[in-house]
């Protein structure tokens, strides 16, 4: 029997893992969050293209599904705010992992305006000292196993190599001839949200010294896909799918596009290759990791959680050739370099059993299954970018009105 | 004429150096400080060994001293807490520079407990997040200069090799061969409050590629002294001596023993090696810095404010030396190497011409004006250390009774 609390499991990722471990008959899952993405989308405007209930209506239709043995407990706690909370939930469960999710994850909402850059940089900064000083100061002293981000390495800035996971091997020169070492892969976050996680690194690898925390860190690719085997078992337990300029990401907006046979907007020259993995590969992952936590007194963990990468002009042409809807390039409303190679190393998970669902067998799924089943319900007024960070804002905001405008 | 804001003012260095920018007649400087110092000496119940006066009481003799044109000003902020007060500081005084003192800077205290480890964290980050925020969203985009520390490259973890001014020569393995790059130095932290100083550090990097901001880190080591040229002025001018086991460094701690004739306390065998600087020499640092700014563009800006290394046994021995009292040798409260070396450059603020005081010079002084001079007002109870991190509370507790009731 495992006791795991999920941090943040109201989420797009958090919501599908804790059903994912729930549905497993030795885990005891709770999930833990404030509420905060469903006000985020208030504040926005904006709302999940999927109908997600509310999480009442959520945990009592999967209680009612899979039994009250398998009933998800929740407990609403601000973890940026409420140390003592979390540190009495911890200890009145006793868990044997954590999964921490509760964090603002939009880095185009981190690079909005000061307010949501503070917010960002708070919370999640607040979020992770207090779940790590409650871990240390625990009875149990669970296994954390935190979602980061492919976006703490940036995009190849030591040069032509792999991206290992989480640690460099580097040659230093020192008084005894070179040596070789093996580093905290060095950061090159693109946004204040990616800064965040750099912070985080810096917080893990803190604790793991000081207090003997056994931490496994996640640096997750884009995450695609909307439903898991669980999500699929009601209509009420349906995962979010976010297609706004803020917190939808490249492939959502392809494919919320396609569904209103709007032309695919690819910024740029669509050079920049990314790192991908499915949602129900990601629900996977965190259960593998839970499995397979470090020893005490080792450094953090650290896996990259993607599957494949590839060229955002050649997922345009994916999404085009499955749905005939013509490519429009449109100039980047990013600061980011044009076109990038990225090659990532992704053996740890995989080591671990992961078997990975592919953009080319999923796809087709997704966009008859989400995206066309719910065109209907889609504000197209929300898809242009809405923040900018390439110093050049009035160009980029006039050009989102006039994607905004032809939607 | 410079306008200059200095955050932090009311601390140990702080004030110091808003009094000597002041005594420049290019300057115009205001002080900003929520007065949290004070603060923390009542959590203590300790105070400084010297008669330190309210903020007010020491603006006061100094526009007396200086005139009503070198008067200094000031501005009660909490800056962790109040975006919107630092905001409007800045673009009604337009500042050249700010120089950021405002952090939680003792490492026993932010080791202390859940709670002062989570204002450590909470206050160092929320700080440094608002002035940065608040710079980026100014109309005159003030060059930040921060003080860092030398505790954030750790202790030689990279092999025998001079520590760098903030950035390491590596080779790194590439499909093209091997490819030299100068990466941030790989960080080490040894407690809390050196972790928020790494945090900072990624902040800084993340903003000055945002936002182009101009920052100048200074990553100062220990230091020693009192009084400089202003504080010496006039008593209600002078600085803190903090001898507490919590704030009081291993210099202000033998100094006070000797003062009052107590066995200097060597921790372990004192042969970790430490870096050191003049309070003189830190105030003519950040006047340096503050002169040499990088360009808009530039990374950040590294400097390591360092002038000596000394083991601390050859410490106790100069002061030993000065003032014929023993050395006792002690278990040490810390969790850290019992011997390192330490080579460190500093080259770059002697570049700009600063003249270092050596502690073979100044210790003298410091032993008769200031140890001697007010060891009447010495509370013994505080010397001993009252944080503890190598995991052996019990028996370093019992030590630091041991300690206490020597005395």
């Amino acid at each position: 029997m495992s006791e795991i609390l999920v941090l943040g499991g109201d989420g797009f990722c958090g919501w599908p893992t804790a059903l994912h471990l729930a549905a497993h008959e030795d885990n005891r899952v709770t999930i833990v969050d404030n509420l905060s993405r469903r006000r985020i989308d208030d504040e926005l405007g904006a709302e999940s293209l999927t109908p997600i209930s509310t999480m009442q209506t959520r945990l009592e239709a999967w209680e009612e599904i899979a039994g009250k043995e398998r009933a998800i407990g929740f407990a609403e706690i601000d973890i940026a705010n409420d140390y003592y909370g979390i540190l009495d939930l911890i200890n009145r469960h006793g868990p044997d992992a954590i999964v921490h999710f509760a964090e603002q994850r939009s880095a185009p909402y981190s690079m909005k305006n000061p307010e949501t850059a503070i917010y960002t940089s708070d919370n999640n900064e607040a979020g992770t000292t207090r779940v790590l000083t409650a871990i240390a100061n625990s009875e149990s002293k669970p296994h954390l196993v935190h979602l980061g981000t492919m976006g703490v390495y940036g995009y190849g800035h030591l040069g032509k190599t792999p991206i290992p996971e989480g640690y460099q091997e580097v040659t230093v020169p020192t008084d005894e001839g070179p040596k070789q070492s093996e580093i905290l892969y060095p950061a090159d976050p693109g946004s204040i949200y990616h800064m965040t996680k750099v912070v985080d690194q810096a917080k893990f690898a803190a604790y793991a010294k000081f207090y003997g925390l056994r931490i496994t860190d996640l640096h997750q690719g884009i995450v695609w896909g909307t439903q898991t085997d669980q999500t699929k078992m009601d209509q009420r337990l349906i995962n979010r799918f976010d297609y706004d300029g803020d917190y939808g990401t490249v492939l959502n907006r392809f494919l919320m596009q396609a569904a209103i046979k709007h032309p695919l907007t690819v910024y740029g020259t669509g050079g920049q290759t990314r790192a991908f993995i499915n949602i129900q590969d990601t629900v996977r992952c965190i259960e593998l990791a839970i499995k397979n936590p470090p020893e005490e007194g080792d450094r953090v963990a650290i896996h990259n959680q993607v599957t494949e990468t590839y060229r955002v002009s050649e997922l345009a042409e994916l999404i085009s050739g499955l749905t005939g809807v013509a490519i429009e390039y449109l100039p980047n409303p990013r600061a980011e370099a044009a076109e990038n190679d990225l090659v990532v190393r992704h053996e740890h998970l995989e080591g671990f059993g992961l078997e990975p669902t592919t953009l080319a067998d999923g796809l087709l799924e997704e966009v008859i299954q989400v995206a066309r089943k719910y065109a209907h319900r889609a504000d197209k007024s929300v898809i242009p970018p809405s923040s900018y960070w390439n110093g050049e804002v009035p160009a980029a905001k006039q050009l989102g009105d006039k994607v905004a405008g032809a939607v």
